[in-house]
């Protein structure tokens, strides 16, 4: 008797982004589980039971899902953004492959979401118009001397590197640290962009160099909702009077700069 | 007498995943521009002009729907998945940098789209779960020694690699040099997905390793509405009896690999 498992991405948070497929599984859902203010972007319907957890407890919040669904029902976790991107789906994947057996036999569906560097970089253009990258600078899980390397090889090969959760309050330091990683590759033109909550009250978008990158973090107050663009060298920015300049990066390389 | 000119992410296909503002957007525009089959994804409604060209010509696409719209107009570019990711914005931006100024007048909006790379993870589970990177394969617009060096860099750094443009009828042989590449790097057993069409008639998907993805991509017919997913030595194959296996990429790192 195994139920629905759906991992629903609610993308930035507007209701303008939130796909009809996701919409549809909020609404057939028994129950939701997820982080409490992302559940609080969702319209109350009688009938639906919600478990809020906290941000950190994501493997607890997975299990717990999956219990429900095994015993029947349709059950959905909600995720900011893509489940995909360094979200949910692969927590609940993990608790698949260490849980009991019939886990397995759970129909799980991964609901697709705008993800927030393509809200971000649609705000300023298409900075990610060629060869990204996508690097959460969290250490939390990882070492940081692999974020170092990760910074390296991106920056040197020359891609444009998309940076999610550049800063939480127990990790201070690790958004400048990346900056100046990135700098003994990069120019110090290099066009960086900040996005805060685009999408959600309190949306403060910002574009500026990597040589005053450290300074705009602090004005624009980056945090764990904000995500952030660094240029490659062939990443362009283009004025506009009285508008936010545009950036991009063309689809076609330059091939003195490879 | 500025216009408005919106870049429109039609998601890969299916209605499920295009979002209210792609859809509001259509539905407002007075006239359309874009490759032909996209076009044809889209309702007819009357009184809207459509203006179709070959997948060749985004250059000439982008200049003719912005021309419209400095007229006073308003006007739509629709792109397939993300316009922002290897799609027309990047195009637009373009033309705008090189035109006459009063483009730079012009109200540019970039809507948002699911990007395939998004929609064939989603498929599988979480391929995408921890750092990522998108490449295109197409050395039509930068040398192919370029996407050696970018291949080398991310599988060298332990991302998980997203294969945009893997093979066209004028590029037959780049994935096979690619998969060839990467092996010198990874695993034979690093986990390779394939996603065909993903949302759209003819969807194919495949779970392979890479000693075996050469041998995949023939049987799926890999093409250019083929994204390929090559997982990190992190990335973990679940199998379920009766589905699909399972693939994710665990968001902590196991620091032995780093």
């Amino acid at each position: 008797m195994s139920g629905r498992l759906a991992v629903v991405g609610l993308g930035p948070g507007d209701p303008r982004w939130l796909t009809p497929e996701a919409e549809a599984a909020l609404g057939s859902a028994a129950a939701l589980y997820g982080y409490g203010p992302y559940l609080d972007r969702i319209p109350q319907r009688s009938g639906q039971v919600r478990h809020a957890s906290d941000n950190r407890e994501e493997g607890a919040r997975a299990a717990a899902a999956l219990r429900h669904a095994a015993g029947g029902a349709e059950v959905a976790v909600v995720s900011g953004g893509d489940p995909g991107v360094f979200a949910m789906a692969a927590a609940v994947c993990a608790e698949i492959e260490t849980g009991p057996p019939e886990w397995r036999d759970i129909e799980l569906a991964v609901i697709p979401g705008i993800t927030a560097m393509l809200a971000v970089a649609a705000q300023v253009g298409a900075p990610l118009g060629h060869d990204f990258c996508a690097l959460s600078l969290s250490d939390n899980l990882k070492p940081w001397e692999a974020i170092e390397r990760r910074l390296d090889a991106a920056a040197g090969a020359g891609f444009v590197i998309a940076l999610y959760n550049p800063v939480s309050r127990a990790r201070p330091w690790q958004l400048a640290a990346a900056f100046e990683r990135l700098g003994r590759h990069l120019p110090a033109t290099a066009p960086v962009i900040f996005g805060r909550a685009v999408g959600r009250i309190g949306e403060r978008i910002a574009v500026t160099r990597l040589s005053a990158a450290r300074e705009t973090a602090a004005e624009i107050g980056a945090d764990m909702a904000t995500l952030v663009i660094v240029g490659s060298p062939e990443t362009r920015v283009i004025e506009r009077a009285g508008r936010r300049p545009l950036v991009y990066t063309p689809r076609a390389a330059a091939g003195a700069n490879l």
